[in-house]
């Protein structure tokens, strides 16, 4: 089609074009990397003021105050340049209505009627929104009243039943008194309905959430006063229980799909048994009018605590509760930075909104970090800058009850995200205190610990986050995403999306109750929003690293490190069984093998380039493929029939276990198959974690031949 | 990193590569694509040779024979400068060891023992290698001896059994006599063993199969002589039954995963019952020892048949069968020509290899196309062409045995197929006479259109094969591929890959016996070798824009008609129950506005395009976005659930029906539940229904999702 006529024109506008390009290159993407954790942009005091405004209302899922929450990151993201839009659903929510506890104690004592308040102190500036703070209670616990004799169990574990059985205790017919911590609270009320208890009270011990010393509680130290109450969800399963597995979007006026009441009940997810949450006062209370064996010392409180003792009794416990279940509409906010190159390739960061009061370290340290973030980003925009790749900025509703809000949309969007997003990035209670801390699926570890070595430690500018990080001579540990606990898990688990959950501090006394407010912020979580700022700058490089470098930047010999060494646990732990682990081992060397290999492809994709190349973009499409082939590797291992019981959860390296929905293990389906091989000691159940171990090393094998891209 | 220095070098490369470009441009892809199906390459004596070469001798899966016709393969893409390598499996066969049917006729008449052998006539010149077919049997039969009274099921569907059933027949504990058509036979077996019989016989009726008038037969005519067989397969599922879902790759001597015995009996797939399929001759004889009730008309054969009737007996059949179940090696030929500018998008063509005896029709008339396509692009690419995207030729073994090649194949590359297979284009018994017959996924159905009008038809060369496909004005109908039967099964109906399945002709009586082979091809399925041309034409086409068209020629507004037209079918069928289908209809609108916005947004990007990004390829990531979108579309229609009862097959709107694995029905999951509803009648079963309808909604709506490219 073209004419001779047009060949001067042509010329001409060759040489302009290649003279624009010589003389007007904009600054370049390390340019405005730097800039972005540089102190210039940083902004402590409006990450303060954010989280200041976040939390100036308690703001459960469903509550107005949570709106105007969605509104104000709205309206951050607006000024700062960011499209930003709501993602609604209407899921099933439940509040409590009533809700009584009452201790028949052995005469001579008179009953206990709990109050089941939490106290607040002279001078709390917020205790004229108090009123607006849900009454302490369980998520999805079922409604009723139940009336026995009490069981004391420890954690609630399965291996604290165990122990109960061993010393003669059953608990069928008892209300049982479990103290919080170790296991999921889900789970600690699941197992005690398996083992026939009829109401649970679930108690925060003082041992493990009061501190020691004078002036430990709030207001005057960071523990949890001895009235403070850990509100939860018992939820087992993830998002709106109405709609397992799909979206809970109504729209023009028509309902989606949705299970029955009953329904719901058989799916065995929710309304377990009614149970409530006390207080570390309230539970001593309970212990002390319990008789019996005397518990192990394993099983005590801190040296001031009344000797435990396990029961039955005499002590009676008479629990009522009444929930109702109401379909609600939550709002995910979603903010948008469309990538400049390559549209199609969404990095997404996350955090949720809601809180069950103030929310001011969960969630909301890290929605101020986020905020921070789109302000940075906000100011690299105006300087010029466009991401190669879109970076999607997300604010989850009704985290708390159950990862409701991402889960929906990650259910609605899943074809898409699972084949075009890179990776997912959380923040959840980003800031507590000192420390960094990172959990993550191995082909980030190298990046995550590149962006530490970045920005300055929150608590000593001389210092790297990295070089605070390693600590004396050792390198950083990364935790993994096994367990449940936070909005990455329908990214990672159920469409197998690379991810990563990154935060500062560690202990966190206050925990969902009335005392995780800006003040316990201000006087301990962070005084000088320092840390607020190094999550910023770290969570944001690492997306800003993900959405700009031309090849991505995953590493996937670190995976097969890391399964390697899970393996090798793994090996120590059933050895002395008849179960053959060489698939796992082959099919991780084969990864190692298909690591080396992409990397020698994209150091060769570098060095063939001449400047006509880079500069004219002419193999933009070999580096796709290339980066197809890494961004997809991790969905390969997810396996479609998912873990075996848990389905909707499709990867088999990292998922909860049957028993702790917390539980961060490395393979999953064999951890559970193990665990019950030992409690069976069949042949029958012995070959299931063999077959455990072959879907494992298929889906390993699988993400190798996705490396290496050719079929076979 | 440029310097000054660099500028003049720079423009003179600049101002070098202009002139090349403007003086030096190759032939257009058209120019190929229209010298593909030229005269000048098609070549019908070689297509002839190729059949004459692979038929040469009966090649059953895991024959020397067919390793034989793998070497040809691979000596013919070798040839034709295509790389090939051999994919294999070691998988699960069963071979014939003894087998008897002998009939106790009602007294006087005496036992007639029937010999099973299928005749050969007087100067075939196949007669010498007669010894190396396989006696006639079913595939994956159980072993075992079974006598009882014999029950006349006419083509042994659930709808002839509830008639039997009306009439007062029982066949709990019979061996049923069912003829072949209609149905898959090893549904024919699996109805026969839910109804309590204890074998099963099935024959081909010459009313089906036996043509009329003198000389109707082989060698003389193209019908099934009266000793005819037809052998087959029983197997229910899909692949090797030892591997169900994974595949059978043994290497390095590591055997992979695989059920016991026990286990594939369990899996209930295989193995239901002694069967037998027997001929013409065999069947009336038995027909004649039946009494009991006269079979209504339409269960009646031929005019000069006798009359059928029903029974039990008094006949009694004592069959006896043993086969032999082995671990056997097979051989995928792959060949690969690499995309020269898209490498990792992939346009498979492929037809399986092995045959039941000599397979001049089923399937080997593919492989002599798929070889004249593979000569026909090595001649294009001596001559310089190169595809755009990758195209995979593939050689399929043990098709027969259960699509156990193509399977294993699959689901060893399931991840990378998932993210980078552009279509699978199927031919198995490609040429059998006139006619042109496609069967596709809707949006393909304008470029097999398209394809059509460019090839010359094979019976008038004044016609395109579009004209004499579309006949009298009406536009032409394409199938679809709901059903199984070849090796699109595994692309489409377990990843979700768009497919078609091509062929010549359509009445094929001697499919699968003894006297399919080139005598009666060169005699009555194509003498002229004129339709074998045709077919490598269009196939090839479709195959080469596919590959090669910048924009993928795929349009989801026919496969949004074709879901409305589903839908309107189906809302006919229930129309007097309580089920809403306006899901459906609402997520079909859905798709529609996507198909219309992808349309739109392709022509934005050409008219968008200045000189400079086309010859330079500025906007090749533009376009691969838009690509991506159409590619993945029709992954979305896959649930990772699968369908109820058959969860290998993950595709909700094309799949087998529970009682027919050939019935092509739109909406598998719905039609099984509307079927289960109609016969239980309970609120429950209708529940299910409506479950299923919402199930297809969502799919609709992630594919439209897809499309838009865009997260809600």
């Amino acid at each position: 089609m073209i004419t001779p006529t047009a060949t001067a024109a042509t010329f001409l506008a060759l040489i302009t074009t290649s003279f624009l390009f010589l003389f007007v290159t904009p600054p370049s993407k390390s340019t405005y990397h730097s800039l972005f954790i540089s102190d210039s942009l940083a902004d402590n005091t409006s990450i303060s003021h954010h989280l200041r405004t976040l939390t100036r209302r308690p703001h459960s899922a469903g509550s107005e105050a949570n709106a105007e929450a969605a509104a104000y990151v709205i309206s951050v993201l607006t000024s700062s340049d960011i499209p930003s839009h709501i993602a609604s659903y209407k899921v099933l929510l439940t509040y409590p209505l009533s809700r009584s506890l009452l201790l028949i104690n052995p005469p001579p004592k008179q009953p206990t009627n709990f109050t089941l308040r939490q106290e607040t102190y002279d001078g709390d500036p917020y205790a004229d929104v108090e009123d607006e703070v849900l009454p302490t209670f369980h998520a999805y616990a079922k409604s009723g009243t139940v009336i026995g004799p009490v069981v004391y169990v420890n954690y609630g574990r399965v291996v604290d039943y165990l122990k109960l059985k061993e010393i003669g205790v059953n608990v069928s017919g008892t209300v049982v008194l479990a103290r919080y911590g170790k296991i999921f609270r889900g789970d600690i009320v699941k197992n005690a309905c398996e083992e026939g208890a009829i109401g649970a009270v679930i108690y925060s011990d003082r041992k493990d959430y009061g501190g020691a010393g004078e002036a430990r509680w709030f207001p005057d130290g960071r523990w949890l006063p001895p009235s403070g109450v850990q509100v939860g969800s018992v939820h087992k399963g993830v998002g709106d229980p109405t709609t397992p597995g799909w979206a809970s979007r109504d729209d023009d006026g028509d309902e989606c799909e949705r299970l029955s009441e009953d329904e719901v009940e058989q799916e065995g997810d929710v309304l377990f048994l009614p149970s409530l949450p006390v207080s570390a006062a309230d539970g001593e209370e309970i212990l002390r009018s319990i008789g019996g064996p005397v518990a192990s010392d394993d099983w005590q409180g801190d040296k001031d605590a009344p000797t435990y003792r396990v029961g039955p009794g005499p002590g009676i416990l008479n629990l009522s509760y009444t929930g109702e279940q109401i379909l609600t509409k939550i709002d995910n906010v979603v903010g948008v930075i469309k990538g400049a190159e390559e549209p199609d390739r969404f990095v997404i960061l996350g955090n949720h909104r809601d809180a069950w009061t103030f929310g001011a370290v969960d969630p909301n340290s890290g929605t101020a970090a986020l905020l921070e973030i789109a302000q940075r980003l906000g100011k690299l925009q105006r300087r010029g800058w466009k991401p190669r790749r879109t970076i999607i900025l997300c604010s989850w509703d009704a985290e708390e009850y159950g990862l409701t809000g991402s889960t929906e949309w990650v259910e609605e969007n899943r074809e898409i995200l699972a084949s075009r997003a890179v990776a997912y990035l959380n923040a959840d209670t980003a800031v507590v205190g000192p420390g960094f801390y990172a959990r993550a699926t191995p082909q980030l570890d190298e990046l995550i610990k590149r962006a530490t070595q970045q920005v300055k430690d929150p608590e000593n500018s001389s210092l790297t986050v990295y070089e605070a990080w390693a600590g004396s001579g050792s390198s950083p540990m990364l935790g993994r995403l096994g367990g449940g606990g936070s909005d990455f898990k329908p990214f990672l688990q159920h469409v197998g999306i690379p991810a990563a959950d990154i935060s500062f501090g560690k202990d966190y006394p206050v925990y969902h109750s009335l005392y995780d407010n800006f003040i316990w912020m201000e006087k301990f979580g962070d005084p000088k929003f320092q840390r607020h700022v190094a999550e910023a700058s770290v969570w944001g490089l690492v997306a800003l690293w993900l959405a700009d470098e031309e090849f991505l930047p995953f590493d996937y010999l670190s995976y097969a490190k890391e399964l390697q060494i899970s393996t090798k646990n793994l090996e120590s732990e059933i050895s002395n069984n008849d179960i053959n682990l060489s698939p796992i081992f082959k099919s991780i060397r084969e990864l190692e093998e298909a690591a080396k290999e992409i990397e020698y492809q994209r150091k060769a994709i570098e060095e063939s380039r001449g400047w006509i190349t880079t500069a004219w973009k002419k193999d933009q499409l070999r580096v796709r493929e290339l980066n197809d082939r890494l961004m997809m590797a991790e969905r390969a291992f997810t396996d479609r029939d998912g873990l075996f019981g848990m389905t909707w959860h499709k990867h088999l390296i990292y998922g909860p276990t049957k028993h702790n929905a917390y539980g961060s293990q490395s393979f999953p389906g064999i951890d559970d198959a193990v665990n019950l091989a030992k409690e069976l000691k069949t042949q029958e159940s012995w070959n299931r974690v063999q077959h455990e171990v072959w879907r494992v090393s298929r889906v390993i094998r699988q993400a190798s031949l996705v490396l290496k891209g050719q079929p076979t």
